[in-house]
């Protein structure tokens, strides 16, 4: 197959591209470069089966001309950053998320492809009612990410209806992997790059007892080609994420582990979230998942642990 | 009060606007006329106390200068037409839905005014699993109008927890009234204008079983009044309409009554839906609205039937 993969220097959508190479797919990586990086793509470039497009997909024709001959649309782009802090602008999630996904289905139903895996997020659903959350939970996003992330919900599924699309949504719990993107701290190369620069003590944002799911690239990777290899119908919704979840302040001391200090301070901004928008606890139902017979491997504990493994010698300054 | 209404030419925000300055507050209409109509206000502009702007709400900077002075809005602009025709452009309720709505939350922000009144649609749920559909049931909307409310309802959460708003989302049922828009024929006025046409037939669009809930104008202008005085927290999803449905043949019994046609003969297009995106069945669970202490006075077929009565004079050619 010919696959389109959107925000493929992004550092889930490298792996993705990387992986369906390895199948034996042709593989295009659009991707404005903006939190993605040319090295995460680098070891992709002298393969003859892919093709790396700079452009940004907020522009439609850009989108359009990225389209005839694909078979498939891993549909990535979006801004990573789920953190709004006063000042920034308001519009930075419309556009990244909302156009550009708009631009992505009316560049594939111009071109009539009709299959798309898309990736969404646990931020869709805010503050939960109940953990942990099952698809079919009420969604009301206290971010601008979730909130776009869920008007591309919508928009996926009115145009699967609308042109006989075949679509899998996927709601991420938190992404965690060896790779760093460009701009946007996660919790963990936020600590590392704290600690490298006062080794004494580690400012935590919000009160340490934030719990949320975390997953490894890898494991999102194999679950969304699981999934869409499995769940052959016209429109899925899946959480990805395992069934447990880590706290901040635990992270901290992995962290902390990790990179061998003794006698580290902790301090806390002291707000229960971490940031404004930030959900504070979260939980996935991934129960739907489970039963098409696919489970994460490693509990949130031993993902981060993955992670800052592989980050701490990365981050060294 | 100082109220901003949007959409304020239409059928039913002239009746809210009309309602507003019967209170005692100052009333501000923007609208583009693009499917309300000047008529409709006509009886306010001799107020003192009611203004109406002619202007584009997709204009960022119009409606950032509709906002200062204001002290709630109600925001109801949008394309109101759910219908996709092929060949339509895709971007039409993106464009009038989504990008209008971030704009009048960003002008909000901008301005610091914090009480916000939305009309969204029961076609953000789509197909439901389960009728009555209650408020937090899944929503995978099925035509473009409801994907692009369903976005709108996405931002206004994220704002609402960021910047501190109040915001009520109601979500209508059919609304009817003796008030006709530009553009984009209702069932009632479909039926009148065909058989005005040809009173010896009536096409139907799909097979007649269709079955949804009504609501006249005046009733859902009472409701949202009535759930803005009682329901004070911070952010609330309402459905609005009555707890039965009227299915599309009995309309064009009603209708055909109405205009005392006798042996009008019933031509259907026979599809589940009437159009790509129609919602064949659906019904609202209306407890929320009820507990709260309002309950329709009209069933589904006095309120259509008192839209019919209003209508069939008004369409005469």
């Amino acid at each position: 197959m010919k696959i389109l993969v959107t925000g493929g220097a992004g550092c889930i959508g490298s792996d993705l591209a990387q992986r369906l190479l390895l199948q034996g797919h042709s593989v295009t990586v659009v991707d404005d470069l903006s939190s993605g990086k040319l090295e995460h793509i680098a070891p992709l470039l002298p393969n003859p089966r892919f093709r790396f497009i700079e452009a940004d997909l907020v522009d439609p024709g850009t989108t359009q001309s990225a389209m005839p001959g694909i078979d498939f649309v891993h549909h990535l782009a979006a801004n990573p950053d789920v953190k709004y802090s006063p000042g920034d602008p308001t519009d930075k999630d419309l556009r990244q998320n909302i156009l550009v996904t708009y631009n992505v289905l009316e560049a594939m139903r111009l071109a009539g492809v009709k299959p798309l895996a898309f990736s969404s997020t646990s931020a869709v659903y805010g503050i939960a009612e109940r953990l942990p959350i099952p698809e079919t939970d009420p969604m009301l996003p206290i971010s601008l990410y979730g909130a776009t992330k869920m008007g591309c919900e919508g928009l996926i599924s009115a145009f699967q209806n609308l042109f006989g699309m075949r679509c899998w949504i996927f709601r991420f719990a938190n992404i965690v992997g060896p790779k760093v993107r460009k701009r946007g701290r996660t919790v963990i190369s936020d600590f590392i790059h704290r600690l490298q620069q006062d080794s004494g003590k580690l400012l935590i944002l919000g009160n340490g007892k934030q719990a949320k799911s975390y997953l490894t690239a890898a494991e999102c990777v194999d679950a969304m080609l699981f999934a869409i290899e499995r769940a052959a119908g016209d429109l899925h919704v899946f959480n990805l994420g395992c069934d447990d979840s880590l706290t901040v302040d635990r992270i901290a001391e992995l962290v902390i582990e990790a990179m061998g200090l003794p006698g580290v301070k902790l301090e806390y901004t002291g707000t229960e979230g971490g940031w404004p928008g930030d959900v504070p606890r979260f939980k996935l139902d991934v129960t739907r998942i489970n039963r098409l017979g696919w489970k994460a491997k490693m509990t949130s504990e031993q993902a981060v642990n993955t992670a800052i493994e592989a980050l701490v010698p990365l981050c060294r300054p």
